[in-house]
């Protein structure tokens, strides 16, 4: 029905190649209930790479008792094996996780921030201050050893505890963490509250305090909708870093197919339609998280997912 | 866990005002397949008034063969009385549906245009131009009774049967509708393929034209997710009409819980956080959405109802 379609129409002043940083195997998988079986993850990854994504958050490296469907890590990324031109980041929480991380030889890391000091107490058990004296010594370990360094900054937009978050309050421990090395930042709308104005405030705050455009990532969450929104304004300011999750995977745990994560179908389609390249393949993506949709027994969120196949979106098995 | 969200922080070079062309008691119910009752259509259409929506579609004069669900507009039209400050449009298909809805009082009418041959041909079931040459008496008469005429134009993007629809097509069919005298011209997206630069590129081609900003209203539909990072680009060429569905009633009947039209709640959320002023509350017409989707026995497709109301959103019954 669709054939030839989006129409590609690129706008005036986006970037000419988009790099999506797909966190669908780590971020979305690990609010899965039901244990998820190594091999599956390994082929979810697999196909991910088949179907054109260069950057493939893999796993994470924190303590099984925090993120227990995770806890395979030590066993999933020796599955992964080379896959020519694919990043393969993973998250560790602390020096502990990256030694863990190092040992299995991953080449790029995660740590994971947070803008405000309520979620940094409810996730880090500490203040911000105290989670950055945290992530120093972890980041330039890892440089020593040439490792590729990411800092997750969540609350970047809207804290569910404290409201609207000020864009200098982000500015600053933004700075910080770019200030100890960190190679990229991924500015999360963990909530999903983000609206356009308040991103480009945002995108605006950092460059005038000598951010590089190209040291920054997008994370929206599209829990009210307004992820797609938020990345085009991202990318009217020059992010050429976007993250995204296949399907959507990670939805918010109290109803059942609200979402969290900005779905990789729905950016797609857009940055196709902009004439953006993503070196995705939307068939194979969109086949991909249909197959692990059927393997987690519940329909994709992704709207591009459904439109595309209607009929296996809607059941739980292919 | 939001409140006070989103925060409002405007972009530069947007409307201070959006008017909302509230579509969800004619597109929305239009697509029902059990009879909703005349009152619970009335009451839905108050709700509407009382949640701040000033320009809302009614119902439609079209033969009740073609749209069973509308055969009680003449039952419906009194029911409304008198809402102050608010216009009550009605879809007009022919002569006779205008002269229907004239006897009725209507003082805002809309007739159903396409952009492309095939869907001219399956909708109207004549071509483009025979469809113009019958809507040309209707719109005259409308005027000469002094009443508003709205001209939807279908497929301005995509067409299921065509593909990509050429600019300059959609160009020549709205220049056409607007020299016959329609006052404001509704560009649908109605499969739901357009993207941003699309959207760019179709304003522009209007603008190059000779058509004021003024007298075009934007129409997406949330198929693949892009409805918002579109009406986010109508509203930075300067449009400040947008059709949305409440509660984004109207999904594809193919799919439980995909969507069709762009839900009204997504937009105001985004106009909210972007200082919009759009004279919606929107927690008001998430209830409204609510009882509406109890009262048709199944949850609202759109994310910011579902974010906001979990539980309800969830169950089939308020």
């Amino acid at each position: 029905m669709t054939d030839g379609l989006p129409m590609a129409v690129p706008a005036p002043g986006l970037p000419s190649r988009v790099r999506i940083h797909e966190v669908g195997a780590r971020d979305g998988l690990q609010n899965e209930k039901a244990t998820v079986p190594t091999e599956v993850k390994a082929e979810f990854i697999h196909r991910l790479a088949d179907a054109g994504l260069t950057t493939i958050e893999a796993t994470s490296f924190v303590h099984p008792k925090w993120v227990p469907q995770l806890a395979d890590a030590e066993d999933l990324f020796p599955l992964l094996g080379d896959l020519p031109g694919v990043e393969l980041p993973v998250l560790v929480p602390n020096a502990r996780g990256l030694e863990r991380a190092l040992a299995l030889g991953a080449r790029r890391i995660a740590v994971f921030g947070s803008a405000t000091e309520s979620f940094a107490r409810a996730n880090l058990n500490r203040s911000v201050d105290e989670s950055l004296a945290m992530f120093a010594p972890v980041v330039a370990r890892a440089r020593e050893e040439g490792v590729h360094v990411r800092g997750y900054l969540s609350m970047c937009f809207g804290d569910p505890w404290e409201g609207p978050v000020p864009v200098a309050q982000v500015v600053r421990t933004a700075g910080a963490l770019l200030d100890m090395g960190c190679d990229e930042l991924s500015l999360g709308d963990t909530i999903g509250v983000a609206t356009p104005g308040h991103v480009a405030a945002l995108l605006t705050g950092l460059a005038e305090r000598g951010v590089a455009t190209g040291a920054l990532g997008v994370h929206f969450h599209d829990t009210y909708g307004q992820a797609l929104a938020n990345t085009l304004v991202a990318l009217q300011h020059g992010v050429t870093t976007v993250d995204a999750s296949a399907g959507g995977l990670g939805g918010c745990p109290y109803a059942k197919s609200a979402t969290g994560n900005l779905a990789t179908e729905d950016l797609v389609w857009m940055l196709d339609g902009l004439g953006v390249d993503t070196g995705v393949d939307l068939g194979r993506l969109t086949a991909t998280s249909l197959w692990l949709a059927g393997r987690l027994g519940r329909p994709s969120p992704s709207r591009t997912v459904r439109a595309l196949a209607p009929d296996q979106a809607q059941s739980p098995e292919e």
